[in-house]
């Protein structure tokens, strides 16, 4: 393995009901005026809102609210959180949602001290010196946003998805309650599945030698996932499923845990994050596409790692295969998952033509070759698009 | 799975090399005086010493020393070691060896700003409160120690072997460098293997429902140490076995990463620790003897548990076994493998007889009834003990 560094100073509260700790916590947490990201109102439908409001009330707490954060959060939304705290004083942010809040809550906690465009943190060219506070009361299973600095973010004038990562937008606290996760829909809780898997593979697929347990630290979330996520879909209240997904997706990308000391990939994230920064699809209705053609371009990188995948992940029986047959089941087993828990196959079932491919390859390149399993340059990129189409 | 809280605020450096950086990563912390604590002197042997203290010094940062820590440290150095902090004005204490001295610098971390004795944080007269910060280099793989706030430290007066944890007493930081374990002897190789399964047994076994990745983080590092304990015993120069021996024992008690909302036992390190405050014996060799026999003395609570074990750790074919048989089996492998290293398997083999052990097992529940997957009251713990004779 390579040598790393390894520091998450995330505390996390995990259980039914501990949404009913959020005003105590926060307060706790020594700030007087907060500002309340969330996202398209489900958390006032739900009830919510008004549960974690009166908690606030009660410990003394005043907020501003930013609502209305979308799926692939944009800049301008967190242009105006970022103002709201300037001009209200807020001290910390709490961001209550999936993966897309709380990403938008991390651009707001980094850019308010920062006297440039928060824009620059994505683009490079600046890196963050320091931030607000953050605390999270998760609604979604997916990102693992909530125990971990990285935020994505959508610049739609400039049709650019971008990421970065900080210690400083590590949140201080998040509130992981999984009977906030009963009323996510269907579509939402396939789309949980696959990110949180499609996290782990970027972790697992990696030519780092001697990596022994990180590679099974890797299989245990997957093999749970799948164990739980067809559970939870077919029982939306089932609370030991939806308790261990969540787990499975704070495990997945909780600051590099399970891939300590592995070079990771990243390339289809990369990839994918150009898809939806032109057509706004759901990020994992991109990665349920793209990940099974980027694994059938790369395996033979290290076709081993594929099939030891295929034998303990989806219990692909080795007797009388060859490593490349075990390689190319996993991947099939893979792609079969997906499909039976109803994510989108190809490029065509999200209506999404060959019109762009070609400026998606070229800007998913921007900074240069991505992944490392198999480097993928722009002609690489746009073969795997061509496939998913 | 139960409710949980998880915080652990312990940066950890690891790699070959990594030990280069402790006068650097000190200075970071921002301290300028440091209290030195370390072991029997072999780390004056293999030029550690001096490739810290050269470090030290380059960085600026004076230092006092506490030499001497022994295996089950006293408390008699742990005041030693505060009063040398206070009246030299040390602003943080650096443990430099396994376990034990990085217990007792946490102890003396502790005890610096409190005012009463440090010993009432073990006897639970007092809570911590706060603590000088501290850092550690770590030259054992077994215990943990480096990644958590838990101490366990030996009143050879009162012959009580007795534990705290605290949030207050985890490292800020802790250096993690395989190749400092190359010189580790092979005695010492096979308690920190002992050590390390131990820790996880302990989080295991256990009655708490429905925690599929919770078991499987276990079974990964179980797995891992089977496979890379008997290559470093091999080829104590085995860089790749001596790093994934030291991630897994990180990792197997991290402030309790794998078994979060999970109810564990301990009851066996209850037991060993009163064996070892009496007869001053290596804390794993205990653990090697007693485990197995816990072990069988309580499985019948979980059978399906150690059957799982034996099947997913040791690999034992579950054809035509019944769940019983494959139970007794995983323990058998337990044993025989703890044995193979060439750990201990009885009390006698260590020169002790019975004419303490009622005393062992009073102590031992001096505080009620031990354990969870069984609980144990003095008559459990002393059948136990008597099966370990």
């Amino acid at each position: 393995m390579n040598s790393f560094t390894f520091y998450n100073p995330t505390r996390i509260m995990f259980g039914p009901g501990m949404a009913d700790q959020v005003g105590e916590q926060v307060a706790a947490l020594g700030s007087r005026k907060v500002l309340l990201v969330f996202g398209g109102g489900s958390i006032k439908q739900t009830g919510l809102y008004d549960r974690i409001t009166e908690q606030l009330a009660a410990s003394g707490i005043a907020f501003v609210e930013l609502a209305g954060v979308d799926p692939n959060p944009r800049l301008t939304t967190v242009h105006k959180g970022i103002e709201l705290c300037r001009s209200e004083g807020v001290e910390l942010v709490l961001a209550v949602g999936g993966g897309s809040v709380i990403d938008a809550a991390k651009a707001i906690a980094a850019g308010v001290p920062y006297e440039g465009d928060v824009w620059d943190f994505y683009m490079r060219k600046a890196e963050v010196k320091r931030a607000l506070p953050l605390a999270t009361v998760l609604t979604i299973t997916a990102t693992g946003s909530e125990m971990n600095g990285n935020t994505v973010i959508t610049n739609w004038k400039e049709q650019l998805k971008k990421a970065f990562g900080s210690i400083h937008t590590f949140p201080k606290l998040s509130i992981l309650d999984p009977t906030l996760t009963f009323s996510v829909p269907a579509n939402q809780t396939v789309y949980g599945i696959v990110d949180m898997m499609s996290h782990v593979f970027e972790q697992y697929f990696s030519l780092t030698p001697n990596t022994p347990l990180q590679e099974r630290l890797c299989e245990s979330i997957l093999q749970t996932v799948i164990e739980n996520g067809e559970a939870a879909l077919r029982n939306p209240q089932d609370l030991d499923a939806r308790s261990n997904l969540m787990l499975c997706g704070t495990y997945a990308l909780n600051g590099g845990m399970i891939s300590v000391g592995v070079q990771t990939d990243w390339a289809s994230h990369g990839i994918e994050h150009e898809v939806s920064a032109i057509y706004d699809i759901a990020h994992a209705a991109g990665l349920a596409i793209i990940f099974p053609n980027w694994m059938k371009y790369v395996y033979q990188a290290r076709p081993e790692r594929f099939a030891q995948f295929a034998v303990r992940v989806w219990q692909v029986d080795p007797a009388g295969k060859s490593t490349e047959e075990l390689a190319l089941a996993g991947i099939e087993a893979t792609r079969q998952y997906f499909t039976r828990i109803g994510a989108p196959a190809t490029l065509g079932d999200l209506n999404i033509g060959e019109e762009h491919l070609e400026r998606m390859a070229k800007e998913t390149v921007r900074f240069g070759p991505v992944g490392s399993f198999k480097p993928l340059h722009e002609a690489d990129v746009l073969e795997i698009l061509r496939m998913s189409l």
